[in-house]
């Protein structure tokens, strides 16, 4: 059976838009909860500027506590990246590994970093070299990969130009995010073949939005396409409140619960990442997309009124 | 490209759980609606006693008011019967395809049916062979197919054993229910190329809950299996309000967003779709489970703050 990694990025992607500041200790809790499930990485926050993002403002605080736990038998921290500037942070507080990335669609470039894919790329693969001398893993992303809410479709040849400069840099851990949900199970499979077409030896990693109800089949398909690792967040918060596009990530304990049911990673603890999306859910005060941390795993030989109850 | 045929189930699978009943003439709306997209199929109502589910009480009156009006290009009108009983109002009233079923799960056919699989299985075939013989189209399916929320996992031989001898009656439209939503993709695609493998000129036809997020996972499963006819539901309507497990179909506009990404089935209307589902929502006064009637259609050139305004 092959391996499938977990990267769970709630902390990060799923607070990141919420209005309500999480409180540091809170936010701990869960991740230990994450952690403590068997999930292979969290990504437990970005370094960007706090007043910008209020919401990550403690990352750096949440890393240096977290590496002052006994590190046995625990999963990896990651953390977001976006410039060089936040890549100092992250080399002084202990991230495992660091994760960047370039958004395919010129106007998501600009919008998000003030500058175009082209300039955009030329300063994350600086800021990767400088995270690899630095001795940390490097996670590279192509964000808005399957397409663009500002421009529409996106060219895959735009797509593997971009991967095509983080294989010529020797970057190897390379992910396709889906940033607006525009991904459908074919054009995954393509891409992520494409990929690997171009190099064997590539570590793809996935990360899908669920805007328009694709994202389990996308995750599907990239499972079928050499995809080895599969961002998710807790109760599949995240998206942007602001719009009416309602457009979390995929679950992770719905993810996790699909692949049980196929014999997959079941060594993960479900009902802590139940629990922890219980958890989310009552902190904001509101039901979140996700199904499983609602109606419970399937059934064994039980009654699924008891399940639910 | 091979062609996969839509099954609207809304009207029937959807509205019957709902305590609210639709009246006669705003059904009919939906149901003309629905057939002016282009869906294949369009499930009307079940005969079932009037009493028992009020929802279904008009579905008689549906048919003879469907009946009258012109059928240049409109798809085929079905209707689910429980019994005999139900199977003489059917034909008395325009049904043109018949659908009815069995449990594998035990439990499930005796609450459902007061018989155990066997036994009803004996009468389902009888009922098949009555409506064979009046001309009319017959689709057979196993319900609880793939996990029942009584007894948990249901055999997979079960399941086939009743496919067998439904293929031994002669019947060829042969439908897998996930009733409880228990499935996934690996026991999809199992199963269904079991079926293929038994009869290779069997028209396969599946229905999927949505109850643990992997719905749309299964129908892509199902796609790549021999899987010919897919049901699904206006919104994402269905399952019981009852409980707390929210366990809608797959969403009817949110499948066909999800084809026509991939070039599938591209003759439909989408925007039809869409607004039958808002009329829906707006009916209940409800959110419904549902994406692409909230969010629109994932936008061409334009910006997404348009398209979701």
């Amino acid at each position: 059976m092959r391996t499938f990694a977990l990267h769970e990025v709630g902390p990060r992607d799923g607070l990141q838009v919420e209005k309500q500041t999480v409180p540091t200790g809170t936010k701990l809790a869960w991740i230990e909860s994450l952690l403590s499930s068997g999930v292979d990485i969290v990504q437990v926050g970005s370094f960007v500027h706090p007043e910008k993002v209020p919401q990550m403002a403690d990352t750096d605080e949440l890393f240096r506590r977290l590496a002052a736990r006994p590190d046995t038998g625990r999963g990896v921290l990651s953390g977001l990246v976006l410039n060089e500037k936040g890549l100092d942070r992250a080399l002084s507080c202990g991230v495992e590994l660091v994760c960047m990335g370039v958004s395919a669609s010129d106007t998501h470039s600009r919008k998000n970093t003030g500058m175009g894919t082209e300039e955009a790329t030329r300063r994350i693969l600086a800021t990767a070299k400088k995270t690899v001398e630095a001795g940390r893993a490097v996670q590279v992303s192509v964000q808005s990969a399957f397409g663009c809410g500002f421009e529409g479709p996106v060219p895959e040849e735009r797509v593997l130009s971009i991967v095509r400069e983080y294989l010529d840099a020797g970057l190897r851990r390379i992910s396709l995010a889906d940033t607006a949900g525009h991904a459908c199970p074919e054009q995954v499979e393509r891409l992520f073949e494409a990929i690997v077409d171009l190099a064997p030896d590539v570590e793809p990693a996935c990360h899908f939005h669920d805007t328009f109800g694709l994202g389990m089949a996308n995750v599907w398909a990239a499972m079928r396409s050499g995809v080895v690792s599969f961002d998710s967040s807790f109760g599949g918060l995240g998206g942007c409140p602001f719009t009416k596009v309602a457009a979390g990530n995929v679950a992770t304990e719905d993810l996790v619960h699909g692949w049980q049911r196929s014999g997959i990673r079941t060594d993960v603890k479900l009902d802590v990442l139940i629990e922890v999306a219980r958890s989310v859910s009552a902190f904001f005060g509101r039901e979140l997309p996700g199904r499983v941390h609602k109606t419970g795993p399937v059934p064994a030989e039980r009654k699924i009124a008891e399940v639910s109850a």
